[in-house]
């Protein structure tokens, strides 16, 4: 194997990481110290969307949520995850699948309740007027004046 | 880690495998052991297609190939693959990846030239009317009459 892939490949772990999360700051916590590599943005991609993400320890992937038009795919690579769905949770390890058809009102989250890091990927695709709902918290992904906003669900109005 | 994940997780080795390919008999050959399994539509999703696939030795994904609009992205998960493209060759180990943009005229397919199985998985999604080019050889897929067809570039005559 060459020590530097030539493109159009690449090493993925070569990709530069982005952290946080763009949540309302009372629900940024779990997800704080997430690293994400942006796979596909980084091949010039545009249809879809993969992301190699690292979760340390205690750090969840996002807020359990689903998505109404974007289908979402994930594969654990290293380390294990518990998946929170509404079936309850269940750890997966390396290799391991899960997916998330848009509309399918069931929200999901890993979260990795072990001592050490786990990394998986994630796709998923780009389909708008996409709209995200949080069903643990008063949170939607809405289309206001052509943006999508965090808005409460239960008045509709938005989070700063 | 669970022996048998529950929907909407899953062990991707427990997926139903396709073998063969669609290509006109002249060309099938290359790729007649190629083993997939289609993880994405198991899991019920549209947007796009996610396939875990085994080449065993000898045998290649595909005729080297390019989408007119559909984006691809392939990462290995075991053994090592050579992967063709304009640039020349190059061997890809567990993790490499590579992406291929929609409409970006340079085709591309893994060969596995190693003595043992090799694995890797292939995102690509379902922009229609895409097309496809076969730079190695005299093919490509047009749309006829609404219809995908295998056709010979060099006088659009489509193959039986």
């Amino acid at each position: 194997m060459p020590l530097s892939p030539k493109s159009p490949a690449f090493d993925p772990l070569s990709v530069v990481t982005h952290t946080g999360n763009s949540y309302p700051a009372e629900f940024s916590g779990a997800s704080a110290g997430r690293l994400k590599r942006r796979l596909g943005d980084h091949g010039g991609l545009s249809n879809f969307g993969i992301n190699h993400v690292t979760l340390p320890p205690g750090c969840a992937s996002a807020l359990r949520h689903w998505h109404s038009l974007q289908d979402e795919f994930v594969m654990v690579l290293s380390g294990e995850l518990t998946l929170v769905t509404d079936a309850g949770e269940q750890v997966l390890g390396p290799g391991m699948c899960a997916a998330f058809p848009a509309g399918r009102p069931d929200g999901h989250a890993l979260v990795n309740r072990s001592g050490v890091e786990a990394t998986y990927i994630e796709v998923g695709d780009r389909t708008d007027p996409d709209e995200v709902d949080y069903p643990d918290v008063d949170m939607q992904v809405k289309w206001v004046d052509g943006d999508q906003r965090f808005v409460r669900r239960s008045d509709g109005t938005p989070y700063d």
